[in-house]
């Protein structure tokens, strides 16, 4: 009984751009520390799982990328999709490779995108929910104790603990109403959903065949006839792992992850993580600051200098350049749909 | 007697960086218009005086440039500086080169940097100066109604009318503190002193000899041995042709000059006449405004983006990108020095 590691790699996102492209999306870049996002997800479980049993599953357009940034997975298990179907397909894909290859497989399914502060309690956890997945039936999450009202993330009601660090899932919410949301985070009986998940292959694939026939039918024809994933692909059923599989199955459990999580979804996110002079200004890359505050500046190479601003976050890239409101990160699509617009989809 | 135009260029300005580089000054910026600000100023005059009676004093490392950008000015007609002497040296050396060729010569002298939005009113008054100084002795200014009580000019005070359009010079007053500037301001009595000259070559090299002999015989010495330019210029005494002939010599006139005159001294000046759309933004290159207003963008390349901003300028080039308060545009030198004192000159 192995274990084994699925990365979640497709991400297409565009609310990092001019940092990210098309052809760069965010698990590429390099946004805290010295490794790109999807290498250091691989690294923060070396202890754990080997990068020979690790398996990646992302854009057809990424693979090579993908190969660039984790040399040590070997290049069969790097999964590419023609076209992103949500993360069901994509992890049922990886979940039958490996149960292909062994029946008794434990899976733990990590975001190549998100941020874990406190590596040791992860490792921790990851261990605890895996050790789990091999002692009993039952899918394991990783619950983050929600710090506001969160509108963008699923939301998981927790039960009874069933063992030490573990508890009984009640219900999932996806992204909830603000009202809602505010009265969740104040119940203090829900986590932010992570989509981190551990669980063994077979009760997983069963699960599929179960809720989302669709789908395991049309993976087992992928299986069957590699040649034909550009055919058979785009006619899987998108739905999430949440809602298709989470939220439907018996024996759903969660871990409460305190680990300093973050999903670093916008630039918002990412400024806090940034450490701050006595001005508050940040920055990554070259930057000058005259009599400014509160500055985040984030450059790919051009410098940045600013005098007398303030409350400021700046993306600087050799091609674009992003000024924005720190409160307005969440609106970096309208730049992308004007850049679409206007037929300059070489700066996407 | 013919007319001649010397044109200025020698400027080594920091104020519009990262726009203008040590390589690449101001007067070779295309801040307005189509053209760059030294051929702007050249063909503006070329109803009166034709490029092959053209003079340019420039910096040695910037005479390639101004070939470049006035290709139909003789190359002989291009004096470059080995170092920066201040203006009467420059004009000095420029009159009696033209001396040497025509001993009736009137000379117009303009700085290769300023903008002059009305033409024709401009043409009109060059040549009723360029007349003037053909009919009668005499050096002619031209003077611009104070819009406020700027500190960096230099003011002309008016005497008498001597004749239409003509008023005689009471006194020169150089870069006056503020309290001063907005009395002058409010008599009505003064001109901001524009940096424009006519006259003719013969009075002006008397006044030289008279009132800066060290400067007469270094130029004299020039003359006579161009070959050893790299030796002479240097020692020249360091004086504006303002405070070492202007203020001191007789029969000074100024010409009232309402022709849209502005030196564009900073991007705060610039900004005032970039067109502006209903949000007050306005943009130099590819700019995309979300939500945001009174931000001006120029740039020489990337795409630049604003979300939720306001009160911003911002200068992008491909390895620099400037953001400031549009009230802060004096302080652009503090991120040149930083820069200097960073090791970094290769950006500026």
């Amino acid at each position: 009984m192995a274990r084994w590691l699925v990365i979640l790699a497709g991400g297409r996102g565009e609310r990092f751009w001019p940092l990210s492209r098309m052809m760069h999306p965010k698990q590429f870049l390099t946004l805290m520390g010295n490794h790109s996002m999807i290498r250091t997800t691989r690294e923060r479980v070396r202890s754990i799982i080997g990068p020979e049993n690790t398996w990646v599953v992302t854009g057809k357009e990424y693979v090579e990328k993908v190969k660039t940034n984790l040399p040590d997975v070997p290049s069969s298990h790097i999964l590419g999709e023609p076209v992103g179907r949500n993360t069901a397909p994509s992890i049922t894909w990886a979940a039958a490779s490996i149960y292909q290859r062994d029946r008794d497989a434990v899976i733990l399914v990590l975001p190549s995108d998100h941020l874990i502060k406190y590596q040791k309690r992860f490792q921790k956890l990851a261990d605890l929910a895996l050790a789990a997945s091999e002692e009993r039936k039952g899918f394991y999450t990783f619950g983050i104790l929600p710090t506001h009202a969160e509108t963008g993330y699923g939301y998981i009601e927790h039960g009874a603990e069933v063992k030490q660090g573990i508890l009984r899932v009640k219900r999932f919410v996806e992204k909830p109403p603000i009202e809602e949301a505010q009265l969740m985070v104040e119940s203090g009986r829900f986590f932010w959903n992570s989509g981190m998940f551990a669980f063994r292959a077979d009760e997983y694939l069963s699960a599929v065949e179960r809720f989302i026939p669709d789908l395991f039918t049309g993976v087992n024809a992928l299986m069957h006839d590699p040649y034909r994933t550009a055919g058979i692909f785009p006619e899987l059923p998108q739905v999430s792992v949440d809602h298709g599989i989470m939220e439907k199955a018996q024996d759903v459990y969660v871990l409460p992850a305190d680990i300093g999580w973050d999903d670093v979804g916008t630039f918002a996110a990412l400024a806090r993580h940034l450490p701050r002079n006595d001005e508050q200004n940040a920055a990554r890359g070259h930057a000058i600051f005259v009599d400014s505050q509160n500055v985040t500046a984030i450059t790919e190479g051009p410098v940045v200098s600013f005098i007398g601003v303030k409350d400021l976050f700046v993306v600087a890239t050799k091609d674009a350049v992003l000024i924005l409101s720190p409160d307005r990160s969440q609106d970096v699509r309208q730049v992308v749909q004007a850049l679409k617009e206007g037929q300059h989809e070489h700066l996407l």
